[in-house]
């Protein structure tokens, strides 16, 4: 009885929000807004957007490969390999599911854009998110323009908590997450390809706790995983490209959007929306990640996660 | 095991919205904020704003009794009356408990603000809740000054579907409800006293389906509840001036938040937000409702409102 009132109540939730057309497009502007528009009618309603052609930095026509090696000076930079191009995200070894960490490495930028144009072999991403762009790459700041986010910055009331510089090519995913922060998701070069699940279906996305591990190479090269003792990870056990229905019947309720930002879009991308990330070859993007604030919708969230929560 | 799971679920939040402070208590501003400001720290959260001193209209000083039983022609008024001051309320005869509405009549102001100084007999109160101040007293119009709450109305992004008149005395008391509508309350003459509970809190506010009745007088002047047939309205069940937590132990549970609107004052009470008013003598008060959009928030209350649903 209790159990059916918690199905009914999240079947509720599905249908008003379906009814109510909430999270079921992506709205999509052709200028940027106003901080007040853009606090409005997304921030406030937890609502993506693309903007497109909203920014128009020199990174646009700069940010060749050539250019990166000159002005970087082919310096060391750090990458995250893979063998499979998922840098966080679930791998089987031994009839076991592990959530997985890259192996992290550095090598010279031009090293990593050949790796880029290898077919072959492992897969090679700049996506290590600690702002890195700030951090790694001051010789890059003056061509990007961090006032174009001057609209949405006021809003978050706040500087972007981590600013990150991402470089992969087709083979490198990011598999589905939610992140707490309000992201602002620029692409310079290329096109990235999101697909996204509001965060009111919780109870259509499946998550497991897994055990973590991190990708290694034994001396011939060959990939494996290593566990890391005592260490969990809660992960979206779903893969929205190949999705196990069978195994996940529930993930068959969810209704993922699909949105691809070119180079020159924003996308805003609000907090706890699930984000799967595929993108061209030699994509280049930088992100600005804001700390979320905590309100009402947060706790309703907990008490959704609750209420969903396998047990 | 699956209700102690709703326990569990609605525990949760609540813990998680004490801990971060929200709904714990109403902000106060004394100066008007911007649109933007508006927008992104209490629109955005739900979270009500009390700002002090913040309509400087000719009504503050001009809407004296005399004033205007002058400018209004001493025209016949919409009053409400009952025998106890609650003119949407609970109230109970012959042992059966009724949600009633309020006798409506018309009568010269002029008699209604004796009525107000009559201690004794029935309780009046202006109170029409049909935007009675733009449809009964256009001759008030020019007294007060609609763009002092542009910075509200842009974020709003629509006029107001309701601008309402109210005058009154101690003895008429509005209890607690929520509207669906974001809520502009400004004070012209004395003050307000608003008891708020946070949506949220929703599982600690007690409701229930009563039947309607509606106020009529015998032709002695006594008061009878008049059943209206097959008409059944929920209203909360507390009175929070006298809680009875024998009968509602979930009472005890809310955090009601006590605030006095001073003339001069805007309070900002956000959709969905309980509320329950009293005033001074003679009290005047214009508000404005704008209809609220439907979010994902609201979503997620319709689903509190199932999982907290009697059966
Ligand atoms: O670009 C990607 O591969 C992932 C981006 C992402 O997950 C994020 O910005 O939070
Ligand atoms: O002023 C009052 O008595 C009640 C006000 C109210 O309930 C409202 O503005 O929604």
């Amino acid at each position: 009885m209790a159990a059916t009132r918690i199905q009914t109540a999240i079947k509720l939730l599905l249908q008003e929000a379906e009814e109510l057309c909430i999270g079921s497009q992506i709205a999509e502007l052709d200028r940027i807004p106003s901080a007040l528009e853009f606090s409005r009618d997304y921030y406030a309603k937890n609502t993506p957007v693309v903007i497109r052609k909203a920014i128009s930095w020199p990174a646009l026509t700069k940010w060749t490969p050539d250019y990166l090696v000159q002005t970087l000076n082919d310096k060391n930079v750090d990458v995250a390999v893979t063998p499979n191009g998922y840098a966080d995200g679930l791998a089987t070894q031994e009839g076991k599911e592990y959530f997985v960490l890259p192996l992290e490495t550095q090598m010279k930028l031009s090293e990593l854009l050949n790796k880029l144009d290898d077919p072959m072999g492992a897969i090679y991403y700049i996506q290590k998110q600690n702002s890195n762009f700030s951090l790694d790459f001051p010789e890059l700041a003056e061509d990007i323009r961090q006032e174009d986010l001057d609209f949405a910055q006021q809003c978050f009331n706040k500087p972007p908590d981590a600013v990150n510089f991402w470089l992969g090519d087709e083979r490198a995913i990011t598999s589905m997450h939610k992140d707490p922060y309000e992201n602002l998701y620029c692409v310079v070069a290329g096109h990235k390809d999101f697909i996204l699940i509001p965060p009111h279906q919780l109870s259509c996305v499946p998550r497991k706790t897994y055990p973590t591990g991190i990708y290694k190479r034994k001396p011939c090269g060959q990939f494996y995983i290593d566990p890391i003792a005592d260490e969990a990870t809660e992960w979206v056990s779903i893969d929205p490209l190949a999705p196990d229905y069978a195994n996940y019947p529930e993930y068959a309720k969810a209704k993922p959007l699909k949105v691809r930002v070119n180079a020159g879009d924003i996308l805003y991308l609000p907090n706890y929306w699930f984000h799967h990330v595929q993108q061209s070859h030699k994509c280049i993007a930088i992100n600005f990640w804001y700390d979320m604030e905590y309100d009402s919708r947060y706790c309703y969230y907990r008490m959704l996660e609750e209420l969903t929560a396998k047990r």
